[in-house]
């Protein structure tokens, strides 16, 4: 049994600091970087890549709609070319912090309002693995579970990961809880812990209303701007390692290659 | 005898139209495409990559300052540390449509106030052809005449092009005129082209004060926003090419290549 | 019979020019002036307060969304709280100009995607309506015809003027045709001048599919950015004049008054 | 003896947090509230002024750069015109959110680098004397202590307050040391109180070589984004009350009036 764990990270702009980058690295293995336009700048992706490079963790474009005050949470209608376009210039903002720091970008996870309207409409779903298609065909494209984003990548022949939240409520459809709800984001250790062995040994999740709904995730997210995000993760990466779990990079595909 | 004939293009903003791209395209050998910083965005961008492939434009990247109110042209005093990683940011996103559209990045040649500081300023000369050698090792450095940017990009091992200016005013000392002054910018047909000529033929101009300074250039600046400028870019180049002179892009080495 | 004409103006942004304002201001009597975020800066906004007063122009506040590379016409889902002390940080910013120049200000328009937001949605219309209520309490509240947006305003004692639009399509439900769609801005004098003359004469226009909607106009939107639209307010209004009816602002509620 | 206490706050932005503005309102009396172009936003703006006002606390405009990146500290060369107008801008969009929670705006205090350029650079001091001049004639022009801001307010017949800052260190001539220096910032409580202390009973302070410089300042700035400054400030203020200083907002000028 295996699992990647990710979380967003590199969100901090200018003189706003946000976020536990560095005690987050010691346990996650997945980075998603943001690109500049939701979160992050120039100096923070330079900072952030070549951290996540010292401690083996493996980097990912994180791109968002262009709304820094919005955190990239608040929905813009942007149209599928517009998308695709914003996608490729964020992919390419990082890929060349990548390429300066040598190391490869193992894969892309759109943020977000983005995140969410590519799980559920096909053409923003289309437009985001368009992007990756074309501007990073050799990683991995990050998506929720079941979720148009990954079907619509599969389609274009691209390597998919189907991601889980370690700390988002689920509705009865397997998305999200909106964060204008009181409980879409759980707080205590217990839950959180809970969640993601039902996710790594069942396969499956908890909804609002109580009902389970089935996910097979390859990658578990936790919100690098949560409350005590880095010592749950470190926690939990303990319990699940201790029931045997192998927590590892989703890029890397043959365990002997470790 | 040959030269290279650059403009600025790609600045539109979202519904903010400025320049006459598509007809400086049909006369120009190198653009330089603004990276949506002091001007240009992700939409705009792609369409201009694509159209300067489509006219045998050689393709290079402008980034400036993140000031777009002023346009990139009022001075911000950024560490060489944020040049730095602001100018591989913007080299990055721009190199990624070139990848999609398959064309390569002949150039790099900083924008506005971030060209003059590059041009005197040895810390940010160096920043910015640092910039260059990481992101774009095999691109050529735009700078001006006799700048420190040239200087920092020889040091470096970079290709570097030499510039001079179609319609801006040098002082004695052969800068550019600040723009603050009034006669800043040459309007006339016949203004711009006897300061072409005497740059292509006598390798020198006329200052604001009368007086010749010697400069050598392989490329000459049409401004994108002058007026005029894609009829003037045209009669200029017909009058070069009358006069024996090969109008060619400045990343071609080879005559026999074309 | 009487009829004010509106136009968005100052929607120019640092070396970004957009429309004829100076032309526009000789046939309208009220001007929506962008306050920054949509459109318009800080410099644009002095000279367009002054300018308006020069050409005894009434003034009024142009808020939209934070979204200068969308113009403002992206839908962003911002909740009511937001919008409102958007509204008011808007509306406080072009009163100071007002206050400057030393004329009122006449009225508060939404623009682009706030403004058919708050047509169609009634907490933003209520976040919108409040924001004039609190901001502006003398100022008239434009808002479509027959939508949300004049109802709020009504029921918070604003004094309101439904607008109608010279160059939109309608919708059969009396909507405006989203500008996605291909007839969406009309585009000839003749369509225009018929539109015009139906919305003063008989208080209704004719929709997308042919059919009537009814109307009752107290003032008329001329798009700045529309083409030759200086021209064809000019054209216009020497036409409803020839026929009888006075272009007045709409602020003037006493014809004595003049 | 008296002084007031006054400290930058509001400079949160989105879901950017900074500053401890609840406990740092505790003790201070004048309250320097970003607009929206170095820091804070609308909302920001809202909450910042509302909770103010609950505190007792003065209430002041902070205009800064339209830099948020750079939080304001970086030099941007706008020309007097446009700091002019950004001033305004800034003002204008505070007082509406001071006239709606019925609070009066007791000063403008500039921000960062556009503080320190109008200390030294007379042009750029009367710009922003002039803009709180038209926008908020009633209000105190807070400034540097020997600074060309504060005889350019003089000279336009504004109410003036000198500043001293608790915890930046002096140059020989009396201006802050540069951010960019080791030492600029004092980091300890005794350093602060110390340098408190000389300001208030001695109206001088130690520069960074070990000199003294005599400032006679009305009010002193404690920064909202150091270290323990809400601990440090509630700390110098008993120091400061046990002594028989009258902790007091600038704005009040008769004692009997509390």
């Amino acid at each position: 049994m295996r699992i990647d764990l990710n979380a967003d990270v590199g969100e901090s702009f200018g003189t706003f600091t946000i976020g536990e980058d560095e005690k987050l690295f010691l346990n996650i293995t997945s980075a998603n970087i943001a690109c500049g336009f939701h979160a992050g700048d120039f100096n923070v992706m330079q900072a952030t890549v070549k951290s996540a490079k010292e401690h083996g963790v493996a980097v990912g474009a994180h791109p968002g709609y262009p709304d820094l005050q919005g955190f990239g949470r608040r929905e813009l209608k942007m149209t599928p070319s517009e998308v695709y376009n914003s996608v490729v210039y964020q992919i390419g903002a990082l890929k060349q912090f990548c390429e300066i720091h040598g190391v490869p970008l193992q894969h892309v996870k759109p943020h977000g309002a983005l995140y969410n309207a590519a799980a559920s409409d096909k053409t923003i779903a289309e437009a985001v693995a368009k992007a990756v298609h074309d501007a990073a065909p050799d990683s991995i494209l990050f998506g929720l579970c079941n979720s148009e984003l990954v079907e619509a990548g599969k389609r274009l022949g691209l390597k998919t990961a189907s991601e889980a939240f370690a700390d988002r409520q689920y509705t009865d459809e397997g998305k999200l809880t909106s964060r204008l709800m009181p409980n879409a984001v759980l707080r205590t250790y217990e839950e959180i812990l809970d969640q993601v062995k039902e996710i790594v040994f069942h396969q499956r999740v908890k909804t609002a209303s109580g009902n389970w709904v089935s996910l097979k995730a390859d990658t578990i997210c936790f919100h690098g701007d949560g409350q005590n995000v880095a010592h749950h993760t470190a926690q939990i990466r303990e319990a699940l390692e201790k029931e045997g779990v192998k927590v590892l990079q989703v890029g890397i595909t043959d365990d002997s290659s470790i």
